[in-house]
This record gives C-alpha cells, sequence and structure tokens, in this order.
C-alpha cells in the first residue's frame, strides 16, 4: 500500500497564494495522505501583539511558556483549521490534529544541556495503528508542528522532524513515499541560483557539499532527518517547490532526490 | 450502550482550579464519553491585545473575520489543546476536534435577517458513524465550540446548542445522558440564592418560571436546547455544577434535571 507523506514550509503557508494552489494540489492526490504543516511567521507577529518576546539563545528561538501558548493557539488553532477547512472545501476529509490529539505522537521535553530551549519536544512514539485507522476510514491526518508529554504540557516539535519520524512509523506497513515542499526547486549547488537543484544527492555527496558549505545551515536538519527516514524504511524521499508536488508524486523527478 | 456527554461552560475554564478539578473528574468517569467545552474570557483578552475589536449588536456579540480568527485561534488551540493534553495525563485518550475536522459537525452560516452575526454556525448535520468510530477506538472525543460550513470558513458555534446537537445524533444508538456542567448548581427559582436549585423542570414549569421573569435570559438558550434534545431522543438532561459531575452521572440527582 502506498501513501504519500506531504510536509508543507512555513513559508509557503505564510503566502496565501501558494498555500491555496498547494492546497488545491494535495487535495486532489489519489490515494491514502498525510500532510505536516510547519509554522510560518504568524505566530512571531501575534507573539509581537501579545507582547510575548522571542527569547534566542546561540541563534536558536527557546519556547518559554508564554510562546507555547501562543505556537499552541497559532500552530494548532489558526493555521491547522485554515488548512482543514479549506482541505474541506475542495473534498479532502481533513482531520486536524496535534501529536496530544489521540495520544498520536508522545515526545519527550528537551532536556536542558548547554541550553534550556524551554517546551520542545523530540518525538519519541508514534503511533501507527491509530493513524492507520484514520486513514482507514478515509481521513487525511493533517498534524500541526505541536506534541506532548503525558505530563500535561504541550511541547513545540520541529515539523521537519516530526514528518520523518511519522514518516518512518508508518513505513513498517505502508511503501512510504515522503516529500518535503518548500518555497525553493530542491537543495540548490549555489544558493544564489535557484535553478541550481541538485538532482540526487547520496550520502557521499552530502558530505562533500556540506564541507565545501554549499549546503546552508538551514537545509542540514532538514538533510539530516530526510537520510534518517530512508535508513529506517521510507522507500523514498524528495525535496522539491510546493508548485510541484503534483509532479514530484506523479513522475517523481521533480526536486531533490535523496538517495541511500 | 449508554454515552455521557458532558458540556463544561467557559467560566469554569477561566478557573484554572475548578477547571483541573472538573478534568480529573470526567477522565475518571467510566464508559464513553464525549466533552464539549465553552471558550471562556480567554478570547475576549486576547483579542483586546490583538486590537480586534468586540463588536455587539443588539446586545450579542457579532463574529466578523478577526474575531473568527480570535476564536479559531482561542478555541481550537490553545483551550482545546490544553485540556486534550490534561487529559491524556489523566489516562484518559482525548482527541481534540472543531467541526471541520474529519467534517464532523457540519453547520450553515447563519443567514443575515435583522442582524448579519457574521461567521456563525447554525449546526445542519454530525457525523454519528465518525464520532461512534472514535468511540469504539477508545479515543474521547473534546469538542471545541467551532464549526464549518463546507466553502472553506470556520464558524464560530454556541457550545451548549453544539452539545444537544451531538446528543441528538448519538441518540440513535446510544442511551445518551446530557450533563450541562457551569459555576451553578442548577436553575435557580431566586437568582440570589445559589441553593435554591430547581430539582425538576417540565415544560410547564419552566413556562411559568419564564413568564414570571424567575428564570434569567442566559439561561434560556439552554433550557431551550435541553428541552428540544429530550424530545429528540435523548435519555437524561441534567444542569449542574461541574463540581457535582461524579455525582450526577453516578446518582443522577444533583442539580436541575430536565423532564418532559
Amino acid at each position: 500500500m502506498k501513501l504519500n507523506i506531504i510536509k508543507i514550509g512555513g513559508n509557503v503557508i505564510d503566502n496565501p497564494r501558494s498555500c491555496k494552489q498547494f492546497l488545491e494540489d494535495f487535495a486532489a492526490l489519489e490515494g491514502s495522505k498525510i500532510l505536516i504543516h510547519g509554522g510560518g511567521k504568524v505566530a512571531t507577529k501575534i507573539a509581537v501583539k501579545l507582547d510575548v518576546e522571542t527569547k534566542m539563545v546561540d541563534g536558536r528561538r527557546i519556547t518559554d511558556l508564554p510562546m507555547l501558548e501562543v505556537v499552541t493557539m497559532v500552530y494548532g488553532g489558526l493555521v491547522n483549521k485554515q488548512i482543514v477547512a479549506q482541505l474541506q472545501a475542495l473534498g479532502c476529509n481533513a482531520l486536524g490534529l496535534t501529536g496530544a490529539d489521540g495520544g498520536v505522537i508522545l515526545a519527550k521535553k528537551r532536556a536542558v544541556k548547554d541550553i534550556d530551549y524551554g517546551y520542545v519536544g523530540d518525538v519519541e512514539k508514534v503511533n501507527a495503528p491509530l493513524i492507520d485507522n484514520f486513514l482507514k476510514n478515509e481521513l487525511t491526518p493533517i498534524f500541526a508542528p505541536l506534541t506532548f508529554d503525558k505530563e500535561g504540557n504541550m511541547l513545540n516539535t520541529n515539523a521537519d522532524t516530526q514528518a520523518s519520524s511519522v514518516a518512518v512509523a508508518m513505513a513498517e506497513q505502508y511503501e512510504v513515499n515522503l516529500i518535503y515542499c518548500f518555497e525553493k526547486k530542491g537543495v540548490l549547488s549555489n544558493p544564489d541560483d535557484d535553478d541550481s537543484v541538485i538532482p540526487q544527492l547520496t550520502p557521499s555527496i552530502y558530505a562533500d557539499y556540506k564541507a565545501s558549505g554549499v549546503i546552508n545551515a538551514g537545509m542540514i536538519p532538514k538533510l539530516d532527518n530526510a537520510f534518517a527516514a530512508l535508513q529506517r524504511g521510507v522507500a523514498k524521499v524528495t525535496i522539491c517547490h510546493a508548485d510541484e508536488l503534483k509532479q514530484a508524486v506523479a513522475e517523481g523527478t521533480r526536486g531533490t532526490q535523496i538517495i541511500l
């Protein structure tokens, strides 16, 4: 059985026209599918208005309790439900979820070492049978980048990692096609040239690009997640432009293909 | 098969201690159960901070687009997910839902007659088989007071009405016990005396109290919903204090019993 798991980045969500086009293409995909969405800049804008300070330590965002409330509202409420309502209008029976709902993605609050990231969760366990049950009932799970810790807390979670974790869990039962969609055409060999897409990326090519500094810091966690997913049973991983979702699924030739 | 459907009012949610106690009691209820929560004052507070004006016409709140975004965030995100995370910690496998999720509660945007209420939904159809499927999978649906219209919009919906609609839909298959929990001990015969609980309310007693002005305006929609639910197959309707949920379910003798 095939399963398409699509992650859509925050920059696409922030752009109403791109987001609408993406959701139309997603709704039109046949067969079982799952969407994991990022947060976008709405949370930051709303945090500013609510006088919730965005705290950064060593360039990393910290999720303190007020910021956790903002992301829970914005990712789990506003962004998730707007996507669900739009997909419902497009005939896709979307079911909005955070990891807490049905206990579907359990996480652990990140341990404090050098930095206290606050209410940030690292995924521990994905309840694949429950997701499978939703899929068998023709529901399309739409995940916000939030998990929980069984101690009463919601946790802010990286959407790329969440997508990879869900893909790995579902790979035991499905032939999983994991597609990271964002605002670029793929992984670029020249960050200044949007057309310099690397068509295929193996671990050794990746190591070379990293060593030469061509692949930028923002792309590294996404690629690490992509390779990890393949190593743990996911059939195929693609990184492509949100506009090319349809072709990436149908032809499998768009963007950057991640290969072991 | 028995099913307890509990509606919890916004004033209880606004009080952390009352809310915690209520959720402990709710989590401890045996058998199939559903929670429908109100909004509380958090939405109004956040609207003020976000410079979203609360518009009233003839004493009724209007949900314009900015206010819809606030209630979608606050009811569907913050309040719903905080309740879900707390219930998960209490061993209750809560599944947070709006009407849009799985298309479970379809509504119609209220037609403009004298007043344009904006993005307010009147429930049209509850997908009882889907809720039944969730219950059979030992999930406990937790509904935010939000629905959708299949045209891409979320809609703000009265939680009392939503509870009544869900109860009626489930009554075809279950023996439904609908309990409205709030911050009073029941329907009062003297609004100044919190102990003046009317133990049983029939349509004729209700008519008398309404005529004499004893039952206040805020209680009338709740009672109209309660009688409508009984008329449409719900087995039992109670209005009681949130602190008395346990006894209301176990003994059925707390608060005000609504009787045809």
